[in-house]
């Protein structure tokens, strides 16, 4: 199943070069968002795996929301949205990070969660994986359980996942 | 259909002061998107009453994102991000548009749109329209049709459907 995926991923993934600067090969995920049988097999491999193992499905904006809020509805599950800074109203829960160049930070709202609810993180791709630790982290302070990271696709030559250990972390495509 | 998707997304909408700035009443629609069973009767309202009559669905990051991928999940169809101005790589279609202060642009790639394809525009908020009129500029300019423009809910009292003269603007809940 999960080789399907891949094999389908694979097919709907477009490389850009030299973006978002010089040197980088960018893989583009709109052409999978835009054929709804290929996003829909991928969406399922993913709820298979977890079915009845997790209580929510949260994701990084902006990408993750692509991802996370049609994967919780075919899971039955809700969606929590982690923003970046300054978008979410009301309290907040709030975890900065280191980038190349400067930090940054994001948020949650201090409802998005139940005390030891088990969450699905998920985000398109995993890269240098600071985003994904202060995800992981956030989700924890806010008192949930990250049972899981599912990625689309891991860049693992920027090896995201050292910034992860002990956490289980799934790509259905390694590149 | 859309009073039932009325009276349940009011339930699932919270309100919060001062946000993002002193005298504003922000209608947060986090809660909505945390409970499947209400998320779908929403987007099934939005999803019958196109169905057959729209090609693809596209939404304005960030929270567009989130309403537009399940949306064209449910309805068989592709979901186009129309994000902000850097995050999509290679060739863009771009417009600029006056915020209260300074100026924002959106972008789409060049190979979102197939040329006559009916698109559904879709945002979580219609507020003073710029966003929105954009949108159907750039979605237009790329070769599309908007044949619709659907939001979960519309700030009345900030005129946005001054900026969209013609257009068929329907919101699930007018505030």
């Amino acid at each position: 199943m999960t080789e399907d995926a891949a094999r389908i991923l694979a097919a709907h993934t477009r490389e850009v070069a030299d973006f978002p600067k010089p040197g980088v090969m960018f893989k583009d995920l709109t052409p999978l968002f835009r054929e709804p049988e290929a996003f829909q097999v991928v969406l399922d491999d993913i709820a298979e795996r977890w079915a009845g193992k997790v209580d929510v499905v949260a994701g990084v904006e902006a990408r993750g929301f692509i991802l996370g809020a049609p994967l919780a509805l075919r899971m039955g599950l809700g969606f929590v949205p982690i923003r970046k800074a300054g978008k979410l109203p009301g309290d907040t829960h709030t975890r900065s990070y280191d980038l190349e160049y400067g930090t940054a930070t994001i948020e949650v709202t201090t409802d998005a969660f139940t005390a030891g609810h088990r969450v699905l993180l998920v985000d398109d791709v995993l890269a240098t994986g600071g985003t994904a630790a202060a995800a992981c982290d956030l989700v924890e302070g806010a008192g949930a359980e990250v049972v899981a990271l599912e990625m689309l696709l891991e860049l693992s030559f920027l090896n995201g996942r050292d910034k992860l250990p002990g956490r289980e972390v799934r790509a259905i495509l390694v590149d």
